[in-house]
């Protein structure tokens, strides 16, 4: 076991930290609550947002680039919003030498400044719908915070669109939800739930809030990714009009939808283990590590060749920026395979002197350890059906564990005893009253996590009040 | 003549900004001198980052990120660095509803909270060379402000590297020069002179500083990238320091280099004309568009079909996401002519009836508007031929253009006239001295953009002082 990690039986929060260390993912900054991401944590950023940009295309969205600071009254011109987050701004008071005449706060979301241009921008239906997408930091002032899962300073992705009516904008909603749930299921491997936020729950200044929310190792939550239908409020609040088909001025309807860099931390704590980072293939920056092993310089001149034409041929299937071959010789081959362990790197390819002779090479799933030999002429199928398999089983376990971890709750004191104990996920039956989600808060910190969309709806009776349900919702402690 | 465009023999300056509006590149922000770069815009900074990301990772770089805060006491640990950069700060005095201890900057560069954590990253010979780059926003209060070429806050690429020695960072500095140098000739098609900046033109905190300048239209010059050999200045900073292969403590020698979204500007500048933007084909966000032109249901209904077969064509060639099809029914031919024109898109397709019949499109060059006809078969071929003969040809007028406006001068009385009058590229020799370089920027505005790297050196004598000088060296007026 690796000596510079806690094992997740022993302290989860602090494993957590040692796999950020131990990966050199992500440092913390000299400012409090930020963050530093260090280039293996970047790299995985810079895989996330090839992948969701690309998808972001596919669905017709363009990016752009909205300024980082916005005049403090945009910020007071919708209700719920300025409630939201006004406890949360950081703000620029001088700049130039003087003192401002309007203070400007460093964006924490940018619907009120893009709101402000759309109004400019959209003249007609012509105009609409305006879908568009920016990829930026964004700065919420948190008294808590844990790298990659909660940072004052964090890098995400804001989507905001523009339609002429509610339908539109509530497709759109969900549209880009469903993206989300795609990507999270199909590259990062990582099961997740969709659903709608209670009000309480809400994004400020929203008609309703989209999420999708996974389950973490030590079983909490983690919502990964929000989706806003916005309806009028914003329109309303910045005078987003335009001259319909029947020549009538109407406020258009608005989305956002957003996820961050909180995507690596919970990419983290559903795959790796008491040896550090475990990263699925189909997002590591590094798929495959080719190690030399040799014990004299006659052997390393019969295996570096070998171990060379393996890194090409790996390179040639998989992309050779994406293949890297580590024959430091000051490091032990046992450190260097730890090294890349600690990674996460999906495939590691040991090539020694009997290998050589054989014409083949060692791949060793980062997972679960197997260790299969390939020959060189059927590596690059092989190591692609190892590295595929991997994608799958990764898949399958984390969602295995959800399910097994996901229990239907009937009554209160089954619930208390759930959340004090073992902990995980409770589908159960709620009266739909904010007053009874803040006391089961409260009482047991789980929080409804979302109110599922699909699925059969199946009447009951509220676990605490015993009123009538329509359906169960999701509980759970989260992050 | 495009109507919304000003002709830049009437109004340089407003033809730029229309130039802009009219292709919908950019747009003013709320905030006093800070740009929302529109989706039109933003495309091509996304064309700018692929290619140059890519550059970056070839010559062994990595991206990272660092946070957008500093604490205003790291800007003063360098002497020049903050008497180069306090006027221009941006300050956050208060945060979560509280004012902050110490006061932070948005950071106008990153030379000192990167400083500071390779300080904690970099232990011995082993960790270097650290070769960092990271994209982000900056943040510098400017009181003249022009879009793209000059704004409040603008997106760039910030390097930062550490090395063992001097001649390591020294060798760092050109590299990335000359990365800047070959991407903008090559993919921008800008051809560019590189050197050295004087001693008062340098980086605050620079031992040197090197830049790429180039010509715009008004044959004014545009540094349009910079890369510093930065010495062990902020290394004893920030105490970055390693054991070298003797043991010994040591100061690490650091560079940065950047490049930022004022490029877009000296793009614009370089090749547009009267009617609006022209791009060249390697950077150009949509590469061709494929416009139907028909007078009835019955001519479209034979036009559209050949029409999608001539995009289908150029995608598969091209990129179908770089190839546009434009059969908005509420415009007619010409306005989408008009439209795409102002976009700079460098090829337009035309088809119609008699096209349909012959088998043919009709290619329509954006810059020189020559028109080709090409056989559906011989399409993608004869299209990539045209857009590689415009890459070339605009590189080539610009280079001829600039090579017309530099002239060998040898008397100030000269000097004088041609920057009062007709303008251009100066070169001319000068005594070495800040006093001679400050008095001729005050009598005539024009500054020494760069003292040439390579060349013959050519003894002569200061056009001011008569004194003896080395070489001549580039003066412009300058953006």
């Amino acid at each position: 076991m690796a000596k510079n990690i806690t094992p997740r039986a022993e302290n989860y929060s602090q494993w957590y930290l040692d796999v950020i260390a131990a990966g050199q993912l992500a440092d913390h900054a000299p400012v409090k609550g930020c963050m530093v991401i260090r280039p293996s944590g970047y790299a995985i950023w810079e895989e996330i947002q090839a992948r969701l940009d690309r998808m972001f295309k596919e669905t017709g969205h363009v990016n752009a680039y909205f300024p980082v600071l916005i005049p403090e009254s945009f910020i007071r011109r919708e209700a719920q919003h300025v409630e939201g987050f006004s406890p949360e701004l950081a703000i620029v008071t001088h700049a130039g030498g003087k003192e401002l005449e309007e203070p400007l706060v460093v964006r924490p979301t940018s619907e009120t400044v893009i709101g402000h241009m759309y109004a400019q921008w959209v003249q007609s239906y012509r105009d609409l719908p305006l879908l568009i997408n920016q990829w930026c930091n964004v700065m919420r002032w948190e008294l808590r915070t844990r790298l990659f899962l909660r940072t004052t300073e964090f890098l995400w992705q804001e989507g905001h669109t523009a339609h002429e009516t509610g339908a539109e904008a509530e497709a759109e909603t969900l549209r880009m939800l469903d993206v989300y749930r795609r990507f999270q299921e199909e590259t990062l491997a990582m099961p997740v739930l969709v659903g709608r936020k209670t009000e309480s729950e809400k994004f400020p200044g929203a008609l309703h809030t989209y999420c999708v929310e996974a389950m973490m190792q030590d079983k909490k939550a983690l919502q990964n990714g929000t989706s806003h239908n916005l309806g009028q409020n914003f329109a309303r609040a910045f005078e987003i009009q335009y001259l319909d088909r029947e020549n009538v001025r109407r406020h258009v309807h608005t989305t956002s939808w957003g996820v961050s860099t909180r995507m690596i931390g919970g990419l983290l704590m559903t795959h790796s283990d008491d040896d550090g980072l475990v990263l699925p293939p189909r997002i590591a920056p590094v798929k495959a590590v080719v190690i030399p092993i040799y014990k004299s310089d006659e052997e390393r001149s019969a295996v570096l060749p070998f171990a060379q034409q393996v890194q090409a041929r790996l390179g040639a299937a998989l992309d050779p920026l994406k293949v890297r071959l580590d024959d430091r010789a000051d490091l032990r081959p046992a450190d260097r395979f730890f090294h890349w362990v600690q990674q996460g790197v999906p495939l590691r390819v040991e090539v020694g002197p009997k290998d050589v002779q054989r014409g083949q090479a060692m791949l060793v799933r980062r997972d679960t350890r197997a260790k299969q030999p390939a020959a060189l002429d059927a590596l690059a199928e092989t190591a692609q059906a190892v590295l595929e398999r991997m994608q799958a089983d990764l898949y399958d376990r984390a969602r295995a564990f959800r399910d097994a971890n996901t229990h239907r709750i009937d009554s209160y004191a089954d619930f208390k005893a759930l959340m004090a104990g073992e902990g995980g996920f409770a589908l159960a039956h709620w009266n739909g009253s904010a007053e009874v989600e803040r006391r089961i808060k409260e009482e047991t910190k789980a929080t409804i996590r979302l109110i599922p969309l699909d699925g059969e709806a199946e009447p009951g009776r509220c676990m605490v009040t015993g009123e009538p349900s329509p359906r169960r919702v999701l509980f759970a402690i989260a992050y």
